[in-house]
C-alpha cells in the first residue's frame, strides 16, 4: 500500500488475476458477483454504463488522474494486455469528458475490454455504436489538459471502493464490482453455485410459488412480531 | 390514518379502486392524468422508468420497508391480486438494490403490473428483457437483508406521495402519478376529455396555428405588460 | 446587455449567425465544436438529450421563463424562424415539466429545430416519437400555470452560459455549446480542421500506435517527472 | 385522509395533541422522541434549523403551499393558537425564500412558537437574532408571489413524512420529529424512560465502562462470527 | 459582450456603479435589494457565507477562472480599488479551495471588502477572525494550481447569473445579489421605500393583526376559490 | 490490503504513527498538512465539522460498518488508546445518526480525541456542547439498529480516501485529511517549513505588496499569453 495515492510512478509488471478464473466471472452478472463474494466491492451507484446492456469482465490496469487532466490515460495505453480494463480514480470530484472515442479506439486496438471511469466521458454515441463497454459518473463534452503527472498501476479508490492493479473488474447496467486478485477463483464457483441456485428458483416463483415458502420465511416473520390483519 | 408508518402489520383486505375506473385511466399517459386531477398526486422526479417505454396502471398494494432490508417486499407477494402495482415508501433514504429479476417472475406470477419504490432496483437488463414495468430512484446491484419487518398495505410516503392501498398508480416516462380511489372515476373522465381537446389542438399547432391564438392569450399577456419591440 | 434578465419585453429582430456557417456547424458534434472554439461555450452537464441520438444545431431564440410558468414559450413560437432553435433559461431552479408534444408540435411547424431547457419537459415518449430533438435538466410531468411575465429574445444564463439571440446552439448527447453569432464561421473553419487531423489519428490508433507516440509526449512526461518501474 | 393534498381549503377546528403531553415531549430531544416512539416520525436529513441551538415543540398547523408561492403561510397566521407550530409541505421542490422576519413577527404575536418548512426562508440573520426557531431546506433571499391557492390544516406531507393538524412536532439541531396526536402522552412516557436510562449509562461510561460490557453485546457479537485477532 | 467568456485578457480600467448609490445599497439587506431591483440578480442559493452574520456591498471586479487553478486570484488583486468586491466565475463546476487567508490578507490590503465566487474556499476558521466576508459553494482544504490564464473584469457568469465589472454586489446570510451598474441609484431609491414600508407593517404584525388584512388579501382569496370550513 | 473491506475482524494490535511525529502535526491546519504532503490525502468535502472551531489530530482506529448499523463502533470503543481519533467507513451510503452524545463520552473516557464518519450523527447540540471534535457527511436524529458485524482496525475507505489504522488523521474547519503513518515526521517537518514561509509572506502582502512580484508571476503570465489592456 505504500503506493496508494502516489504521483508520478507507471508500474510496468502486474500481477493479473488468473485468466480461468476471470473467464468463469465473465458469464455472470455484476449483482450475482457481488453477492457471491459476500455483498462486498461495489462502486458506487452513480457510476452508469454509457449504453444501455453494455457487460464487461477484464483484469484492472488502474490509473490516477488529475481532474480536468487526461495525460495519464494516454500513459496507460501502452500498459494494456489483452483482457484488461482500465480503472481511473481522481484525486478531486470532476464531470469532464476525460476519455472519447480515440482513446476508445486506441485501449481496443491494445486488447482493453472496456473503462471504468469516476468523471466524465464523451462521444458518448460513438462509444455506442463502437459497443465499447464504459461506466463512468457523467457524460459531458467538456475537454481536458494534458499538465500534471498522475500513476499508472498504483492502488486506487474509484467511486468509494478501493482497486488494485490486477484485481478482476465486471460491469453491466446495475453498475461495476471489484473481485480482488486472489479471491477470484473462490468468487467464481460462488457465482456458478449461486446462479444455479436461483435459476430453480426462478420456475417456481414463475409457476406462482411464494417466495415465503420457498425460502420458509414464515416463522421467522412471525417471531420478529409481523402480523396479518383482515 | 392510524396506521401510517405503523412496523409489523399485513393487511389482508384492501378496498381497491373500480376496475371499470382503473381501465379507463390505463389508456392515458402520467402527464394527462395528473392534470385531469387538478394537479396533483405526482411522484418526485427522481422516480424514473429502468426501461425507456414503460407504462403501468394499477392498484395499489403497498409496502414499509426499511433501507437495505426486502423482507416485506416477499411478503406483499402474497397478497397481490391480478392488476395490483406494488408501491414501496422506504424509512430512510437508500439506494440499495432491492428487486430483482426473481422478484419481478413473482410479481408476475401473481398478477402484478409493475413496482414503484423510492430505492434502488437491480437486474435491470433482464427487467426490461421480461418488459417487467419497475420505476425506482436509482439502479444499483447492492443487495439487501432480511431482517427487520415494516408493513404491508398501510397508507405510505413514496418519493413525497402519500399512497393509500387501493389507490390507483400510474407510470411511464414522464414519471408515476397516484389517483385516491375514491376520485378515479372522475379523473378518469376528465383524462378522457382532456385527450379529446388535445388532439383538436394538435391538430390547429401542426398546421401552424399559434397557441397564442388558439388560446387567446394575447390580451392577457398586453395586460400583464408583455410588451413587443423591433 | 442592458436587456440581461429583463421581464416583460419580446425583441422581434434578431441578428441571426450566417446560415453557412450554421451549415457547416452542423456536420460536427458538441464535443468538437467545444475544442474548435478553445474549450468555451458548453451548457453544465446535467442538461442531457430527452432521447438518444438526438443532434440539432440551430440559431438561438431565447426566452426567460419563470419557474413553473410555460407562458412564454407560446409566445417564443411567432418568434420562430426557420433553422432556430429555442433555449430557455429560467429565474430559479425547476424541474416542472414546461414543454410537451403540443408545444413540440408548434415550434416544429414554424420551422424550429430544437429545444434548450434549463428545467423539466414532459411528454418524453411523444417527443422521442416525433424525433424532436429536447436538451432538459429533468423529465417530469407536473404541469404548470401561465401567470407571470418573462421575456423573448433578451440575453439569458441558460445552465450556467450565456446565450444571446441569433448565437448558434448545438446539442447531441454529450450535452449542448453555444457559439457566438459572430465567432461562427470561425469556429466551423477551426471545427473542420480538428475533424481531418481527428480522422487520420483515429486510422494510427486503430493500427495499435500510440496516443503517447503519436502526439510526442514522452519527452514531456519525463521531464514532468513520470518514473518507470517493473 | 380525503382532504389529503386538497387545495382551497381552510379547516378552523382542529382537534390538537393534549397539552400536558406536549409539555412533556417538549423536555426532550428530537432524537430521543424519534427513539421513543419506536424510530417513527422523522423528516428528512435535508430539514436544518436556521440557527444553533434552537428547540421547539408545538401542536401542528398545516399548510399545503405551492412553490414561490406563499399567499397561505399568511391565511395559516390567523389560524394559529398559542402553542402552535407551522408546518408547510410544497406541492414541488423549492428553495425560495417563503418566510422572513414580517411573517415570523406575525406568527409569534399569535402565539406561534415555530415554523418547519420544506422550503427556502429570508431574513435568517433577523431569525437568529429573533431567537424564532425555524426549520427549512434551505435560506435563499428570492422573494415569491401570493397567486395561487393552497390549504391550510389539511394532512401534508412534508419532507417526506405525514403531517396531520393538531401532531405534536419537535425540531432541535438533529432534526424534525412529528408525533401523531393519540400518540402523544404514551410517546412522552417512553422519552422519559428512555432518558433516565441514558443518564445512568452515561455516568457509567464517562467513567471507562464499556458499551459493549453495559449492554451485554459480547456474546452476540461473537455468535455473529465476529473474530478477535492480534 | 463580445469579451464574455473570452480568456487572456485583464481590462484595467472599469467604469463602477456610482460611490453614493452604493453607500446607500450598502444599508440593505440582499432580500430587500432583491425585491427592490423586481426580483432579480439572486445567485443561486448554493453560494453560502462562510461566517454567520458576514455583509458585504461592494463594486464587481471580476475574475473568470478554470477549476483547481487560482492564478488569476493573484492577477486581479492588482485590479482592486478600495470599495471592490471579487466576483469569481468558473468555467466548469469545482470545489477546490482556491482562496485562504493569503489572498484575504491581500485583497483587504487592496481596499478589497470581500469575495463573492462559485468554487471552494479554505482557512474558513482564520477568514472568520479576520471578519473578511466571503461567499463561497463549498468549503475544503484542497489546494490549487498556477497553470491556466484565465480573465480579470469581463462579463462572468457567478453561480447562475452574469455580473458585469462594476456592478453592485451585495451579500448576507441571505445569499448574494447583483445590481446593474446603471441601476445603482434606483434600486437604492426602491430599497429604502420597501424598507420603510416594512417597518410600519413591522409593528402592526407584532401587535397582533393580520397580514389578511394589513395586505387586504381577503376578497382576492375567496375570489380564488378559498374556502373556510369548521 | 488482504484485510480491505472484510468483515468481521477485529484487530487488537496497530502500529500507530510516531508520538512525536503527531504531536507537531497537531499544530498545523488541514491546510497545512495537505500541502506539506504534496496535495494528497484529503477527503472529500462533503465532511464537515459539526461544530466550528473544531480541531483534532489522533492516530486512526479504523471502523467498517454497515449502513444504519453502529454496532461495531460499540466493538471499537474498546481498541482506543489516548491519542487516538475514531475513522468510520461505511459499505453503502447513509445519513443515518450512528453516533450520539453517549458514545461520545465513551470514547473521551478511553483517550479518544475525536470522530471521522461517513454517514450521520446526531447530539450535535451536546457534542459541541462537550466539545467533542466530529466530521461527518450528515447530521440526523434518525437511529441504528446493532444487527451485522463489521471490522475494526482493518483498512477502509472513508469519504473517498483509502485509511489505515495507525495513519494521522487531522481534522478542522476546512475538512479532513489523512497522513500515512510512515510518512507522518517527513509530512509534519514540511509542514514547518510551508508555516513558517507563509507567515513571511503574510506580512507582505498585508503590506500591499501583490503574490505577482512576490511569488514572481508576471512573466510566466506574459508567456502564457495573458494580456492587459485599458
Amino acid at each position: 500500500m505504500g503506493e496508494f495515492g502516489k504521483s508520478g510512478v507507471v508500474v510496468r509488471d502486474i500481477a493479473r488475476a488468473d485468466g480461468k478464473a476471470v473467464g468463469k466471472l465473465a458469464r455472470y452478472g455484476v449483482a450475482t458477483v457481488h453477492e457471491a463474494q459476500g455483498r462486498l466491492g461495489l462502486l458506487k451507484p452513480r457510476m452508469r454504463s454509457v449504453w444501455p446492456g453494455a457487460h464487461a469482465c477484464g483484469t484492472a490496469v488502474t490509473v490516477l488522474a488529475h481532474p480536468g487532466d487526461n495525460w495519464m490515460m494516454h500513459v496507460v495505453a501502452e500498459m494494456i494486455r489483452p483482457g484488461d480494463i482500465v480503472v481511473v480514480g481522481l484525486t478531486a470530484d470532476n464531470e469532464d469528458g476525460m476519455f472519447g472515442d480515440l482513446l476508445a479506439t486506441s485501449y481496443r486496438a491494445r486488447g482493453g475490454v472496456g473503462l471504468v471511469i469516476d468523471a466524465g466521458v464523451r462521444d458518448a454515441r460513438t462509444l455506442a455504436e463502437m459497443k465499447f463497454p464504459v461506466w463512468s459518473r457523467a457524460i459531458h463534452a467538456r475537454g481536458t489538459v494534458k499538465a500534471t503527472v498522475g500513476s499508472v498501476n498504483v492502488p486506487v479508490v474509484c467511486a468509494g471502493m478501493l482497486v488494485n492493479p490486477g484485481d478482476v473488474v465486471i460491469g453491466d447496467d446495475d453498475g461495476v464490482v471489484v473481485v480482488p486478485r486472489e479471491r477470484a477463483a473462490e468468487v467464481a464457483a460462488a457465482a456458478e453455485a449461486r446462479e444455479q441456485k436461483e435459476e430453480a428458483t426462478r420456475k417456481r416463483l414463475a409457476a406462482g410459488e411464494l417466495g415465503l415458502d420457498i425460502y420458509g420465511m414464515r416463522e421467522a416473520l412471525a417471531k420478529a412480531g409481523l402480523k396479518y390483519r383482515d
